[in-house]
């Protein structure tokens, strides 16, 4: 090594010592024929003293190697707040190991710059404290779910990102081939069929850290490429995969935040956690839940909720506390946040401080008894105000409700940002309506009905519910999963249902129904969004933070200007534009989709 | 769980417990009114008893649950060659998770299946021990490396793998871009770029178990994507890297190979290297070392020779210890085994073992007093045989040298199959000399000249020599590294050099460029070849033996089908046929490729 010692190491009792550091020029003060510069490296700062004549050229950023002596510090002169504070080194000896231009980005942690800037310049950002430790605190997040999982025996098993294309579901990104012109790759939205085909293979317990790719219309906080902690499990039940994501979130956030999670870690119902926080990842840091009217309400002549209530549908409310107290404008602001959110506007009473009484537009279209029982059916006090939806769809409305109780949340001020509330999202439906009237897989359609429906799911598709959980932290999904179907018989119902052909079935998902064929395990697993999870845990607001080399939103990465033109010529080899040929025959009928499905992250 | 003991852990002190098992019917014995069924899972096997009535439907491979109790087996019935040979499990409860076809690959690991069988059967083929064994070996492998780094405080950091590409170099695998039609990513051929700029970004210390891909025409034993533990390291020297890469390599063999390395590791120069085995990864398993002989026979008026000595080039020859009982057949086979190298022939002498007499078709060309001292000056006996090549390019003539070195060694049993010999081979050339007579870089342009050549590498470029080292097991280059250039004038005299102007330079390396004006640390680094350095410890003759779904040569996956033509809408989508739009001007002149140079692994 260059150096001798880390910068940031060095204490008193190392006064005395000659000592060779190398890190960069983070600060220099001049005073009078000596330059103090905070000489910089990873493990922290230390002050460094140069005679002036000695150190004139030196700027911010210059990487550097000193040869000195450390001594304490004058007293007086001491530091506290830096770990090496009651030392400085004396330098004898400096060689500029290079040095720096004029900086595009100052590396301080005080300065706030664009995103376009900081990613461009990425590593003189990565210079910063705060986006360095986001690093560090991913590697250790990584070696820690590691840890847990090698203590239980899982494998580490890489799983191909060269694979099958589907025309299903998100897009898949493509890869021409050019030894095999006209024919494509795609790149996997997760290891998910592999990971089954594993577990048909025995391998029993596996996991990976695994990039996975999507082609979507980024929204914000999305990458083209993202990573999961991939787990999958043999002989399991729902009970088993939820104590393992249990270990590794506690271990995690023991350790990287300093909480200790209570085991076991609720669990809520995904149609309880619909009825009380009108989301399937609900914000447990705070209450205001969601209270349906429907019963209570039922016989109304108001319009809209009487529509409602006929069609078979749902009223429901949610009261803001204190909300009473809110301007004109700012009433009328939640019509526009409700619009915005594509609803036709939010009902509501407010209900006067002093006298309980309920105001507002919908008051004058409730009944004296609807409206005097009101504060009770809903838990509301006089201050307080009363946000209504009404749907012909229950989910519907449920999920309007559930964003207003966020933004009360938000706007109230009822959000403890110290605090961690997990739960786990459990007993998923199978099966939601299609807009044509049919079918479709909630989770994935290799998902397993749970005991009480496997064998009649039929009977009542809509009630169906399937051993799908996933896991919430502050109202974000930060992992998901379920027991998989491994019968082949119970597949083929489902395909039935879904109004998949055994000649589509054969076609999109071959080669899995053929694995199934040959005594395939139970199993069940479940994926982690690493990104989010790190993002959580470094206290960041975009996953973006914790990625060493994001890319923007549109898939632009300002640092090499990825993507770019290709040439003719690069174009012509890769076969690109050639026709494909016929495929090998033997392989007809059993070939299907590499990843068309994923657990839910 | 499913099961309450893992079936290979049962032993005579479980005797008397009642256990549940699951796993799958490996083999069933009838025998008069019991069946015996070796029943495995992940752990291994034990025998349990079934009554017949109960047993009769169990074929191989069903995947079934047993309750059962744990009893000695009768005296003289144990199995000494099980763990579990001592019991057995009497069944009272079965349950069949699901059944099992006839199978298409036979679960025995006495069974050899071909490659595109097992391939398409992967997942029957990993109930295999041997391929479940080589997976396990491989999770654990990067375990141990991964334990070696974290102790050395290395931080293992994810980089892009949707990047920017190069026409240079060996070909990137191509993605078009949705959102910028008629842009495409690349997938990287390593993170080489991206480790630099996390080091230019003070990280000081980075690993990754990395994905890489390389669109080449796939020779034996090439896969279209490939793992590389790639490593980086700031403030170091040539020996810091070599004794991180040592670390490494000796908690690996010593914990999966049962073998302790000698360490440290020996060295040999690159041009010892070539002198002595012909090669630039020697396996040192052996002796056979080349002799030279340009100056011993200068003045011969043996044409081929003195044509090689007169050009300024190499005369040398390898002995074969005994070679001289070869038959007449035997010898002709090498000149085929020589041609079919691209050499015109592999000239020879063979010593009668009786006289020790030179004779065969060189004999007659050369002078009495050459031919006597020949013995001696190659270190032959009496019965051996004497290969020699000669050509006005050494490395040239070197090479099939060293290709004969190895084939003697085959053909003469005399590689020791248990033997590992490990070392690394340094001082590699910075340059080579291109067909069109400029200069090439033998690693990558951004290798750094050594000490002695950094400030005059120009003055002979054919001798400068590079901060290069690969290391090499058996004969095989299982990693390769380098100090890498972080000083802007030596990279600029480099490109110089190498007839890169200073536009193609920006243009190609701009962000890397820009990157090194802001302090660049000196840095190194290693990347070792994860599927090489597994199959070398997994005892195996391919590396599709450690990969968990390999593909066949052209990049075929027999499971899956992969590669697939792809739909018009798919293309349509994706922006495959899209013009590109002009580039965002703000980035022009500080793009460049993303990957176009690698750790030569």
């Amino acid at each position: 090594m260059i150096r001798t010692h880390d910068a940031g190491s060095l204490r008193a009792t190392d006064a005395g010592t000659t000592v060779t550091l190398a890190g960069w020029v983070a600060r220099r003060r001049d005073h009078g024929g000596v330059i103090f510069v905070d000489l910089r490296d990873g493990s922290g700062v230390v002050q460094v003293v140069f005679r002036e004549e000695d150190a004139h050229a030196l700027r911010n950023e210059f990487c550097v190697k000193v040869v000195g002596e450390v001594t304490r510090r004058p007293a007086g002169n001491e530091n506290p707040e830096l770990p090496t504070g009651e030392v400085e080194v004396t330098v004898v000896e400096l060689e500029v190991l290079s040095e720096a231009a004029p900086l595009p980005l100052p590396v301080d942690d005080q300065i706030e710059a664009g995103d376009d800037i900081r990613l461009r310049y990425r590593y003189l950002d990565l210079r910063r404290s705060g986006p360095a430790n986001a690093l560090r605190l991913r590697s250790r997040a990584s070696q820690l779910a590691r840890g847990v999982l090698h203590e239980r025996d899982f494998l580490e098993i890489e799983t191909p990102t060269l694979t099958r294309s589907t025309p299903e579901g998100a897009r898949d990104f493509l890869v021409p081939v050019r030894l095999q012109p006209g024919s494509w790759y795609a790149l996997p939205q997760s290891p998910q069929l592999f990971k089954q085909l594993l577990m048909v293979g025995g391998m029993e317990r596996y996991y990976q850290i695994a990039r996975c790719y999507r082609d979507e219309d980024f929204r914000a906080d999305r990458q083209p490429e993202f990573t999961q902690l991939d787990i999958e499990m043999s002989f399991v039940t729902e009970d088993d995969v939820i104590d393992l994501g249990e270990a590794i979130v506690s271990t995690l956030w023991k350790d990287l935040a300093g909480h200790e999670i209570t085991r076991p870690i609720p669990r809520i119902t995904w149609h309880d956690a619909m009825a009380r926080y009108g989301s399937d990842k609900p914000d447990l840091r705070y209450g205001v839940e969601l209270t349906e009217l429907t019963e209570y309400l039922r016989g109304t002549e108001f319009r809209v909720f009487a529509g409602a209530i006929d069609a078979g549908g749902y009223v429901g409310a949610v009261v803001m506390p204190g909300g009473a107290a809110q301007s004109r404008k700012e009433l009328d602001g939640w019509q526009d946040w409700a619009k915005a959110r594509g609803a036709r506007g939010l009902a509501y009473v407010v209900l006067d401080a002093e006298t309980g009484e309920a105001r507002g537009p919908v008051a004058k279209n409730l009944s004296a008894e609807h409206l005097g029982g009101l504060a009770d059916a809903v838990g509301a006090k006089p201050g307080d105000a009363v946000f209504f939806a009404a749907s012909a769809t229950t989910r519907e409305a449920q999920e309007l409700l559930g964003a207003a109780r966020v933004e009360i949340a938000k706007r109230s001020g009822l959000i403890d940002e110290s605090a961690w509330a997990f739960c786990w999202v459990v007993d998923a439906p199978m099966f939601e309506r299609t807009d044509e009237g049919g079918w479709t897989a909630v989770h994935h359609p290799f998902t397993s009905p749970n005991a009480e429906w496997v064998d009649r799911f039929e009977e009542a598709p809509d009630r169906a519910l399937a051993y799908a959980y996933d896991i919430v932290c502050n109202g974000n999904e930060i992992g998901g999963g379920s027991i998989r179907i491994h019968r082949g018989d119970v597949q083929k119902r489902v395909f039935d249902l879904l109004g998949i052909t055994p000649e589509e079935a054969q076609d999109k998902f071959g080669f899995l129904l053929e694995a199934f064929k040959y005594g395939a395990p139970p199993h069940g697993g479940i994926a982690f969004g690493w990104d989010r999870v790190c993002m959580l845990l470094a206290g960041a607001d975009s996953i973006r933070e914790v990625i060493a080399f994001p890319k923007t939103r549109g898939g632009f990465d300002p640092l090499t200007s990825a993507p770019t033109p290709i040439t003719a010529q690069q174009r012509t080899e890769a076969g690109i534009d050639a026709k494909p040929k016929p495929q090998p025959a033997a392989h007809t009928g059993t070939a299907g989709p590499a990843a068309p499905v994923a657990d839910p992250v």
